[in-house]
């Protein structure tokens, strides 16, 4: 008789609202994010000398803020997602992904190459406020293309995690390519410990057992950038070029992560060689940095109270091996509190920096404090 | 046994489809809103004595165009809102508030400030079809930042709305500030009679007993701008300065609304000064409208019948009130149609502007008319 | 007993998830769509004789992004639509509409006039990968405005769609018009056969009796454009004016269009006029495409398996009618994988184009392959 009842096709979950047909072929998640930050005296990380030398602000900001839409159609494994930044006016994701066996995934659109962890982790699911420094000069960002990917799981040390990607390398939103020459980048992540560690900062469940991953990523590409950002392709410090395949760019990463009990960890070690065609000059760049945090109260977790976490980084970034004394070094400290873990959490951090650019003879160093409220819906 | 029946968590109300976790922690209303315009000569109002003489135009637009998304998680006191303009590609509104007490309530993200009731009521929601030429040089417009406000309810006389605002004051969108110095604003309004008034034009309900506000707000900021709008910071006419800090700006305004059967009023007197650390030049500006209106046909309020209403305003501005006999004048007469309320209204206007500019021996002035239609689902 | 169950509120349909209040006066359909494509040597038609010199490019892009938005609110008849391009941050439609009676209707906001099927048809649904290179030139694309539409069905050949639309003439997202000139369009459809053809490519039911319809219609405008795209006004080649009111256009299409049992077709034939008020030139342009294509395995229909098509067409350009032999040529052969409909395809086209600008004694030529798949949700 309770046969004629409808389903529950409205509920409340991670990714927001959930809508879902009665036959289970149709899912529609509609969420989104604000993140509201105060920065002193400014809020960028100083990519130049002279960025030390600027005028002082106190400043408040909606620093990202996102509409996430998601879900499937069709098939359940037939899933779709975009993501726009309103405060921009930017389409960051759009993908549609055939996901029907684990092992054999695929994924047409534009998202974030899945290269090194600390891109691939939301900025609302980041341990410290805002990533590293050697972010910048590293990350392939978002890109258009198409990956096959998927995880193979052959039981004990045999579990990995695997992408291959052919992209534009145009940077986001581009609508043209240079030449005929694409992208190409892999990643292989070994989960050697559990599970392996999901795209996620901060150990905001009690890990009982160690999880733990090992990630290799290269890539490789010919365009006019050698940079990427959320704002499409660009120029490193030092780079002016603007022809057609102007530069090669080689690189690749090696990454380390772990979640034990309340304590999570992360490492990322990049090399990245850019080769000027036009010039014929190589240029060798390489940065790290190591991450690490644990929560205070983790007694909190069982009875759902506000979490509070201390996590700190060390980042080191070389934009010129060739020149060994020039150097670019973060020290960041960072203090959580989770609400509803990473949905609803306050965060404040202090950074140093310090330039060191001895092949001209100069130095410089500064501080800067933030606080950032981010929450989801 | 009927307790395994889902709640109704799918309604529509005022702010659009309205999606509800069974639980009541979760809110998600979903909405939206066009205005489509005809005007001729033009559409804007003029600023200078030359736009009376621009090419005449015939134009239809779609002058807004927004999505509103709202609601509440976690919680039922922690609510946010953010409002898009699609047709600019604009957000306008993101905001977080924890509204937990009544006599104290808090906000974070980007809004309108609570400064001049004009300027707060919803375009969607105003008596004249736009805002008077006076709301160009008082109003603080949408920032950034962060508020307390509240509503203290100390019985018979003792009732008052307050805000206090920290922000950015370097207008809507903006991602730095010039300066360490941020934008401080208060406002505290006075419900005299009743509850005092909400904020929205028109009396479309009977207010058997009158109901009545008071209100005074003051706006003290440091900046490179002398006026703000839905495009950000900007120059008031005769102000060119672009240097960080060169406008040293105080303002504040008197306020007075009323509304008493089927008649609604409405006044607003403010004084702005202008100190230019440059050039140590100061500028004092004047301005205030008086505005008014009746339902034409109140009966129908019972039966559910499109309400018409007939509204006029006087508007008087002095850029400069050390030019005492330079001075601009608005009057306008409005014609609402409302099918249902403010959701779905027709508006024509006519107004008459007039420019006097003795100190120069010129004067203009010129009729606009136009019809609107706004639409809100 | 049972009447307590609240009624189903939620369920997905062909525009996506659809909202509906339980007394049926108000609903929302929530839906979006991608278009992904993979172009080589590019993707842009040739405009001019050196577009054919360009540098080959392989590129993927996300070609269209689109958020859709409709439903009706406080009656059944009073409707509502959005459409939102999420790559380019563009409002493309925004409209009301009253239908409350089929032979008369009214509509105001902004949409694609109605004038050439061609262009109504959505790009999701289309026969072809793209449209021809005729729509470049006649096209009215967007504008703001308002028009009385209906379908007037006096049993058996008596049976037409109609439009009169009056409209700013100034493009997509105008928010001004140069002149006191507006435009004026009309169409006229007559359903020859059956009820007409719908605004959607390819026979994707079997029509075991045929349909078919012919339409005229008609343009005049007085605007500094002399073409409209998804970016607004614009010119053609050739023309470099920007006066307001410097080009008087007037323009007229013949279109006929047929689907039976698995075959469909389309054709359109164009003249304009663009007369140039400064230089008192005019100019007199042609163009004209036929269109076909068949369902290869139409038992497949009533399999629900995926339905395959092949299609193809020639389009013919004269941009000026007194240099009889320029002209531009297309020929395209387009395979069609239709997963669920027009909703979840894979499209592969190759086309050739062929320039001949025999008054400046030159030709040139080119090859270009796509793949695309289109999925809406």
């Amino acid at each position: 008789e309770n046969d004629s009842i409808p389903k529950q096709t409205v509920r409340y979950g991670s990714r927001g609202f959930q809508f879902s047909s009665a036959d289970g072929k149709y899912q529609l998640n509609f969420g989104g994010r604000l993140q509201f930050r105060f920065a002193t005296p400014s809020d960028q990380d100083p990519i130049t000398y002279d960025d030390f030398f600027e005028q002082k602000q106190n400043l408040f900001k909606i620093n990202r803020a996102r509409l996430k839409v998601g879900g499937h159609a069709y098939q359940p494994w037939l899933k779709y997602y975009f993501e726009y930044e309103l405060g921009a006016s930017r389409l960051l994701d759009f993908r549609v992904m055939v996901e029907k066996w684990p092992w054999l995934s695929f994924k047409v659109g534009q998202w974030k190459s899945e290269y090194s962890r600390e891109r691939v982790i939301s900025s609302g699911n980041q341990q410290m406020m805002e990533r590293s420094i050697i972010n910048r000069p590293f990350t392939l960002d978002r890109q258009q293309g198409v990956t096959i990917y998927g995880r193979w799981d052959g039981g004990g040390l045999a579990d990995f995690n695997y992408h291959l990607m052919v992209l534009t390398g145009a940077g986001i939103g581009a609508r043209n390519n240079d030449d005929e020459k694409l992208m190409y980048s892999g990643r292989l992540q070994w989960n050697i410990l559990g599970d392996g560690v999901a795209m996620s900062g901060s150990a905001l469940t009690h890990y009982k057992r160690p999880v733990a991953s090992l990630a290799w990523a290269g890539a490789t590409n010919t365009s006019q950038y050698t940079r990427y950002s959320s704002q499409g392709g660009g120029q490193l410090v030092g780079f002016e070029g603007s022809n057609a395949g102007q530069y090669q760019i080689d690189q690749y990463l090696l990454e380390s992560t772990l979640k034990y009990k309340s304590f999570s960890w992360h490492s990322e070690f990049h090399r990245k060689s850019i080769f000027d065609n036009q010039l014929l000059e190589l240029t060798k760049l390489q940065g790290w940095f190591v991450q690490g945090g644990f929560i205070l109260n983790p007694q909190a977790i069982d009875k759902k109270k506000p979490l509070l976490e201390l996590a700190s980084r060390y980042a080191f970034f070389q934009p010129n091996r060739a020149l060994q004394r020039n150097n670019e070094e973060e020290i960041s400290l960072a203090f959580n509190c989770f609400f509803s873990g990473h949905q609803n959490k306050l965060t404040a951090d202090i950074t140093h920096f310090d330039f060191e650019q001895k092949s001209v003879n100069r130095e410089a160093s500064g501080w800067r404090f933030r606080i950032q409220y981010d929450f989801s819906f």
